[in-house]
């Protein structure tokens, strides 16, 4: 099975039509752009581009995809499906970018024919791994260089996880615990302990969380991280050491207050010479609480529900507009759903410090814009030419690639940009329009 | 590949450490409950069970697996992955059943060592399609009767929009727009119209949606639905009409103030003499939206981003928690993550006219229940036996089964229990405590 079928019913019945009145091979572009950002965030994060690019190579209509379309699709239709590969040209921002409201994120241009069909691939990956992406940098700046293990897999669905855990990884969380997501993209997979096993270590006589933890070292050994509250936390703590010796490598704490827990179970693992002992606190956490627990002694953060649904945010609303026809700007005349036609590329200016001020978007091809002194750093790059991927788009090898994007972009926003809080976004948007 | 990688790390480091000591080959049970609703909820909606029955025979290590594992597992844990075919027991609500909180969704019985490792794909499907199915409930609710369409596949990963078609269609939506639900599961295609195909035909001399609707309804037919507000909407009815003449099917809005746009075209409809052309909204319609409605001449309703994202609450939250071990009832002893040893099992207790009381949690395999005069229904069936799918939960030909069940379920619900406004569950649980 290809990935063809990804697809909403009306883009190809509209495909159809347009077959058939002939305006199928049109020229055309079509802009993936948010008209805003979710409430209240200040930038966002771009993610996805290396598994759109990689997923184009799967969209095509074999007999098992034809068959299921024969029914409402006319022999025309099918017959351009059959024969269907995408040989038009996407350009638009590297993963890892910062984006803002009316950024170009992607322009794909080619006929109308083999652009329309697109459409729910490219938003699908794009808003979903943006939004996780976006929500997880957050957390990474909450977070100010402690580890954070991605570990809500289970909170999503099952390949959506593994998505997830490339998306946190891109935006600067340390791995995840998801062993899908290491084996396509190389993500780091890390792990901890589970309550499970501790309880499955009961006797007739009553629980026995000293035997359960002697036996994940004598299995892992020393530098293992044994989960300390499934009973009580204080006598967790004593039996962890009691079964590691101080060379242990961690105990995660996943219930109650971890601030005042982790102040308490660092005194006892220093009184019992576990110095070297880290902590890893999970349970609930988002970048409020990240953000929180900053001055706390912890080591790193195990993070779930929060960052595989975006934290609040779980789609980024980003929209494939045809904004060009045959080199004419078309939009939508539509009170509140404003858009700009034309094809269109950006820049983003930057004083001498490196602190970024404005976010441009003009008309493509156009002459390079006027800095007023600023230095204008180039958004738009090729990421398909003719159907082929552009190298460096790679949904794995270019991960390093998009982690620096990621980080450099935080660094560049003015202070105010990494507020937690709600508030603008980090820089304004300004949109230069088509001379005519 | 297989689905065996979608995966926490931990659940195999705990396995080789249970298979290390000896306690891996304990008889366990594993529940899944949800400890509470997304808040405000009076009601989940089961979803997931048919789809989980049909992966776990997809759960298997091939060497493509096993050689991603060989890094961190030993030889005696690999070899028991290479071996490994789920044999144990499911059972729990069938797909489409309502659930509370504490409800035991789920129990899966086996070894340790067999049940550990699925923790993670049971929840992802279970957490996933729950949540949609239990949003789309209860727009469905608030439709009252009017059909839906899904259509917010391009608002989430491109794999789980397959899921949230099938949850929603599930729960009682019409259909969905995404084909691959067609083709997997059967979920009817739907579909209108796009604003690139009325674009699509701008010449020289400006837009020409006349055009436009002229080419759908050459190629599909006059029943087809013509999306009329690319431009101005009133422009559009007509140019609709006079494109199809008054046996058009539908036109659709898709922005604007809905209820008062659909009276202004239904006005203006009849007046053209199309009576029957229907009228579709679309547009960030949620179940408040939808409610909304309810007054205007509305015929039907396209959903998008907040069906797929479960209207503001993406995951159910349910946790997969090990409570029995060898027959002894285990739980893990945290301020506020109570949970109750021991396997269960669950019904329902109603009057004689149908209205659900109380959902009864009792431990397995205890003698019927004191009901007091009310009808108790059992929730609790057995979906795998031996490692082997009981008949009835098949992902696709078993979903107008569940249709019914989530009709009865909300049928049988106390009239409070529908309203869409913040409350407490619709019924109480009571859990039934072991007899020692």
């Amino acid at each position: 099975m290809t990935v063809a079928l990804l697809t909403d019913k009306y883009e190809l019945t509209m495909l159809a039509a347009a077959l058939r009145d002939g305006t199928a091979h049109r020229r055309t572009t079509f802009e993936v752009f948010a008209r805003r950002l979710p409430e209240g965030r200040r930038y966002g994060v771009v993610a996805g581009t290396g598994r759109l690019v990689e997923a184009l190579a799967e969209f095509t209509f074999t007999s098992h995809e034809l068959s299921a379309l024969s029914e409402f699709l006319d022999t025309t239709t099918l017959d351009f499906l059959s024969a269907y590969r995408f040989s038009g040209d996407i350009d638009g921002y590297a993963e890892g970018e910062l984006y803002f409201p009316g950024s170009p994120v992607l322009s794909v241009h080619g006929t109308f024919a083999e652009c329309v069909v697109l459409e729910t691939l490219v938003l699908s990956i794009l808003n979903h791994d943006t939004a996780i992406a976006s929500a997880a940098a957050r957390m990474a700046s909450a977070a100010h260089g402690r580890p954070m293990i991605e570990m809500g897999s289970r909170r999503t669905h099952e390949l959506a996880a593994v998505a997830a855990a490339r998306a946190a990884y891109l935006a600067g969380f340390t791995g995840s615990s998801n062993l899908a997501a290491q084996q396509r993209y190389g993500v780091p997979a890390l792990g901890t302990a589970a309550h499970a096993y501790t309880l499955l270590h009961t006797t007739e006589s009553g629980p026995d969380e000293q035997a359960a933890f002697r036996g994940q070292v004598a299995a892992l050994g020393v530098g293992t991280t044994l989960l300390v509250d499934t009973y009580d936390i204080t006598a967790g703590v004593a039996n962890a050491i009691a079964a590691a010796g101080p060379q242990l490598g961690a105990v995660r704490i996943d219930s109650g207050d971890l601030g005042v827990l982790a102040r308490q179970v660092r005194q006892q693992l220093d009184d019992l010479g576990a110095t070297n002992t880290k902590i890893v606190v999970s349970g609930d956490l988002d970048e409020f609480a990240i953000a929180a627990l900053r001055a706390e002694p912890v080591d790193s953060y195990g993070v779930g529900t929060s960052v595989v649904t975006g934290s609040g945010a779980p789609t980024a609303s980003m929209v494939y507009k045809l904004v060009e026809v045959d080199g004419m700007p078309v939009a939508k005349r539509s009170s509140r759903k404003e858009s700009h036609g034309g094809r269109k590329q950006a820049a983003r200016l930057a004083k001498a410090s490196g602190t970024v001020v404005e976010e441009v978007v003009y008309p493509y091809g156009q002459e390079p814009l006027e800095t007023s002194g600023l230095v204008a750093r180039p958004l738009t790059v090729p990421l398909v030419a003719g159907g082929v991927p552009v190298a460096g788009h790679h949904p794995a090898t270019d991960l390093a690639a998009a982690r620096e994007r990621v980080a450099a972009g935080l660094h560049s926003l003015p202070w105010d940009g990494l507020k937690l809080s709600r508030g603008e976004p980090a820089i304004p948007t300004r949109v230069v329009p088509i001379q005519s």
